[in-house]
């Protein structure tokens, strides 16, 4: 099975076509002068429209699509942040938008979706399923089924954060990214290695959830049978097959950190450098803490890519109130 | 009783006096496309090192003293932001502080400002009781006591956040800031009303503490007996005298906001926007929403100063889990 990798040029491309409505989200510092010389900055795709990253690719995704494409309308499975993006863009384009999400999505996140002008199909509680069912749809409807693992247009729309981290930050040594399907770290490894290949790039996944972890183990994209993470946004039991491809050939490694790690994350990100971040954004604060044991920060300027910050605020309320060492109920 | 008004470039040397350690903080959109034609955009000093923009005016205070006022150490009365401010500038600066709070301060605020360096005096829970002691420990030990509420210094500290405004959004047409003493609102006002006098600068109270709210209708700076305010940064019980002279002279007026409409901007901010803000800091948010119903706002663009983000991660969890319309315990 060979890939042909992202070229820096398609992901110009996407970068080109972003609209305005898609913000150029901050470079932030979160901690200047470490010991040991080292520092530490945020990539605030959180403070994006839509509250996560995915709105670039939804954007790139239906803007490529052709007039009749348009009229059908497009569909795609979503955990909940691309489900949101997709919907908000299908709105601003005008095109219709169908979303597949597991019966398990949390009330928010569906609502959250059909709040934004897309149509919700609940699937059961399987990641595979996913997939059945928009092969249905595209069947039966006629719409646009998109792959979110395997799509380039998904990828180059990924890619762009990585872009603007060099612009932002052009002498950052390390960049850290969340992995689930793995397809941010692959567009952003992409860009950011096509144009400074000594930067490390690293992916990080919760313990809950290591299929990416053990597909690099595997040597090939590996199915994991279930996950139970805090992380609600880093649920797929594999990696799609193209981002695989980019991680093997681009990435210096996958971290894991711990889900109560994960969740004393969010608190700090809140409490210390007052910025929202769902769990699954915010692994890779939580592989980095306490700063004076990460080796891989000594005396280096670190980047993490905060990936989004939807996370209910009942549900925000417990993890900020959840005792060092344990998980919210 | 008659004051000199700042300069502009009184505001200007302070802001060139800015050591690096005090971050240049983002200004961002919050709200872009508003029926109407309206969009609003915040001033992010919740983002500021040490959680607030006090950290502006304790380094232009204490980078002004004299060698030997340096050694005898400087001494303030805070109701926390200001301290951590001061704490932690001393300590860049290599000058001894003190800080005069009043016992009823959450121990939360207490213990920050001495882990960032200062020795916290406490005092009687009444805020003339905080400038007594200061002026007893300017007696009998010889600290520099900073009266914050009259301090040229000092408000052209704060001013400096009114010239960031104008580089980064040059279009504004209204400004919102957070008042208590009125320092903050003064300072930005000064600054912005002389380099656009066209733009409308407007101060934001609390209900529970409308001290500078009835200075301005009384004409003169008036004291309330009490303050009952969930904005634990907003609880000067009267404005001073320089910064109302400036209220007077620049400002287009005071708006109040009720309790409970601030525990809901709190709210808002963190779930829509991703960011913490403290009950405080959020004022202005509170005066706008919703949205539909704010005439300011109406085809407009709008800056609201976030002045803070300095809660307790568990007070902030009451903040998020309070129901509309009521207050946390």
């Amino acid at each position: 099975m060979s890939h042909d990798l992202l070229r820096l040029d398609e992901i110009r491309a996407a970068a080109a076509g972003l609209p305005p409505q898609v913000r150029r989200t901050p470079l932030l510092p979160l901690v200047e002068e470490l010991a040991g010389g080292g520092s530490l900055y945020a990539k605030c795709e959180n403070l994006q429209r839509t509250g996560s990253y995915k709105l670039r690719a939804a954007f790139t995704v239906l803007a490529r699509l052709s007039p009749a494409e348009r009229a059908r309308g497009a569909a795609l499975s979503s955990s909940g942040n691309f489900a949101a993006a997709f919907a908000w863009a299908g709105g601003v384009l005008g095109i219709p938008t169908t979303v597949v999400m597991m019966k398990k999505t949390q009330a928010y996140k569906v609502e959250r979706t059909r709040e934004m002008g897309a149509r919700v199909v609940l699937c059961e509680d399987r990641f595979e399923a996913r997939f059945e069912t928009l092969k249905r749809l595209s069947a039966q409807e006629g719409l646009v089924a998109i792959d979110h693992l395997e799509d380039r247009s998904v990828l180059c729309g990924h890619g762009t954060v990585g872009l603007e981290i060099l612009q932002d930050l052009p002498d950052v040594e390390v960049v850290l990214v969340p992995v689930s399907t793995g397809g941010l770290l692959a567009g952003v490894a992409a860009a950011i290695k096509a144009l400074r290949p000594q930067i490390e790039v690293v992916g990080v996944q919760p313990e809950g959830n290591d299929s990416t972890w053990r597909s690099l183990q595997a040597g090939r994209p590996v199915s994991i049978p279930e996950v139970h993470t805090v992380c609600d946004a880093l649920t797929s039991t594999r990696p799609g097959n193209l981002p695989f491809a980019h991680i093997q050939a681009l990435v210096s490694g996958i971290e894991l950190v711990g889900e109560a790690e994960i969740v004393q994350a969010v608190r700090w990100l809140a409490d210390s450098a007052k910025l929202m971040v769902e769990p699954g954004g915010a692994v890779g604060v939580a592989h980095l803490r306490p700063w004076t044991a990460a080796p891989r920060l000594a005396g280096r300027k670190v980047c993490i890519l905060l990936s989004g910050g939807n996370l209910a605020p009942e549900r925000l309320a417990d993890f900020l109130t959840c005792p060092p060492g344990t998980l919210p109920a």
